[in-house]
């Protein structure tokens, strides 16, 4: 059992914190460890150190060691360019599947929030179980709390069964991310899931699902994996990485495959996918105030306030966002904070690409 | 004539540009020219560089030297600890009267916006020859625009005379800031002005009305007049000031004199209180924002928004104040930038003296 850790995203919600050359999976986004160190020790304690493999990109090599704790050199995948999920859950199941055919692999964004690990490592287990017994795709669906617009969606049929204590449904449909109305539609019929875009299947199921419904990618995978412990390798993978087409594993592959179940991950689970997330789900003062380094908060409520140095004050505020890391700083009502994806567009527009 | 410089201030007005080794009269407060060398050339047009003389703290000195022209170090005063306007001026005018026992003094402080130079100087001209002809105590008053309870007010009695086109009135009383109501009826009267700080006397005028209404002062100086130009003049300036009681001119000397006048400056005057009265005076774009720096601004209007270095970020924000220097950043509503004192004694309660 083996788990695949995907970190090559860069992100720009966490700007100023998240810039080019750090990606949001190594912020240390509550203060203590990154994300992907986080991520990386839950899946620790279920796979090993050993049989935990990263996918990242090869300009991430150096910032991506000092967050990997003690995985293995040889266990970390380097894409030459981003191309979504499919070619990268591909590229990570040709290696597995050299070292251990009957390999089953977990793979998971490097870059999210889940607490109660004991009941993730349940979850895990059942997933693993159901993708070896059954030669299954697996994917991990979390009960919606409010018609979020910023999720996909896993709509299961009625059928259910339990293992250990865990239950899994076969999966019906996937679902884009909706708009407001749908989404609640989604989250009042009960059996719509958020996708966590954790996924469980045999390398050689995987495998089979892509030669049948991406054989393009199929054909580029084998292409490498036929150079793999070659000298040709790093030349091969450039090559074809670049040809390949960019598309993801719930699109390309998960929604059309017929052997597809869910396990409702019975955890506290959240994506992270912007400053007012992490501001729900960081400790609170009694102003309702999230503070991560120094601050001087006169009258200000229900704000998250973050300085990587120095001293932030704020007069008479609230509900908003101030982050101050390195030379930026951001300013914006909680509400708006998804928007910060609009200040990175303009700074790019702008070549502004010291700050980006 | 002479123009005396008082440059003592620190101020906290303007955390974090303002800190307490970089006082408010050494901001580039528009970007150009700190406010104290905007002051001292205003007055080398009326007095030349030879005859300005600055009233300083010792732990100004180097950073005074660096904006103060050409005015020579010699006409540099360093007290050793602040005491107020009254112990400031005496100070200036013992110097004064060794050089020239007639000499007209007009004193000002460092910190002020003045437009409409030419004006400025036609108003010092009256001044002078009035402090000159009649030895008489004169002030410069604005005409309030707004009933502001940030100023002093002076009050005039209707006996007018024109010198050269300026009005001067003879004053009735000074009154200390006002609450909003006592101020608007100040303003509804038409009699009373704004205390611009502005004096101009002759040195020995001044020194004689010390000597009347602030005796222990008067006793005070003439111990330090005995040692100037003697090698024990910084020890007698120490010992002697130290004693001396904290008082302003107004209050001490002003309220109480005769022969007082007020020449009405028909100049452009303010005493940038606030970020907001900055705001107020700076170039707005046409979203109403006033930028210093660097800044990516979205659907955001009607701040002031300012970064030595680096980048502000600001989406969906109205009315706000935004400033980033050094190490620090503030945040507040424009219309509650005066509270910025707060957190300046704030941090001073916390021992936070990096960020002082």
């Amino acid at each position: 059992m083996f788990c695949v850790v995907m970190a090559g995203g860069s992100g720009t919600r966490f700007w100023p914190r998240s810039r080019e050359n750090k990606a949001k999976q190594y912020l240390k986004i509550f203060g203590k460890e990154s994300l992907i160190l986080s991520t990386i020790k839950r899946f620790e304690k279920i796979v090993g150190w050993d049989n935990i493999y990263i996918v990242s990109k090869s300009k991430q090599v150096e910032i991506l060691k000092r967050h990997s704790g003690k995985v293995p050199e040889s266990n970390m995948i380097f894409e030459p360019v981003g191309k979504n999920t499919a070619p990268c859950i591909g590229l990570a199941a040709i290696q597995l599947i050299k070292t251990d055919p009957n390999a089953v692999m977990i793979v998971t964004p490097s870059d999210h929030l889940v607490k109660n690990t004991r009941q993730f490592k349940k979850s895990m287990m059942a997933a693993a179980q159901l993708a070896e017994e059954e030669n299954a795709l697996v994917t991990i669906g979390i009960r919606p709390t409010r018609p979020s617009t910023g999720y996909g969606y896993i709509q299961i049929n009625g059928d259910q069964r339990t293992i250990h204590g865990v239950h899994a449904f076969r999966v019906k449909t996937f679902a884009e991310k909706p708009n407001f109305e749908t989404a609640q539609r989604f989250v009042e019929s009960g059996d719509f899931f958020w996708n966590s875009g954790i996924f469980i299947f045999k390398a050689s199921v995987i495998l089979q699902a892509i030669e049948e419904h991406l054989p393009e990618l199929h054909e580029s995978l084998m292409q490498i994996r036929d150079a793999i412990q070659t000298d040709q390798y790093d030349a091969v993978l450039d090559r074809v990485y670049h040809q390949i087409r960019s598309v993801s594993i719930d699109y390309g592959v998960m929604e059309l495959a017929k052997n597809v179940f869910m396990i409702r991950g019975d955890f506290t689970w959240n994506d992270l996918g912007s400053w007012d997330q992490v501001y729900k789900l960081s400790h609170q003062d009694s102003n309702a105030n999230a503070v991560l380094g120094q601050a001087v908060l006169v009258d200000t409520k229900n704000s998250y306030i973050s300085a990587d140095r120095g001293v932030v004050a704020v007069i008479g505020m609230e509900d908003v966002v101030v982050v101050r890391d390195g030379d930026a700083v951001l300013v914006c009502p909680r509400k708006r904070s998804e928007q910060v994806k609009q200040i990175v567009e303009r700074l790019k527009r702008e070549k502004q690409n010291d700050y980006l």
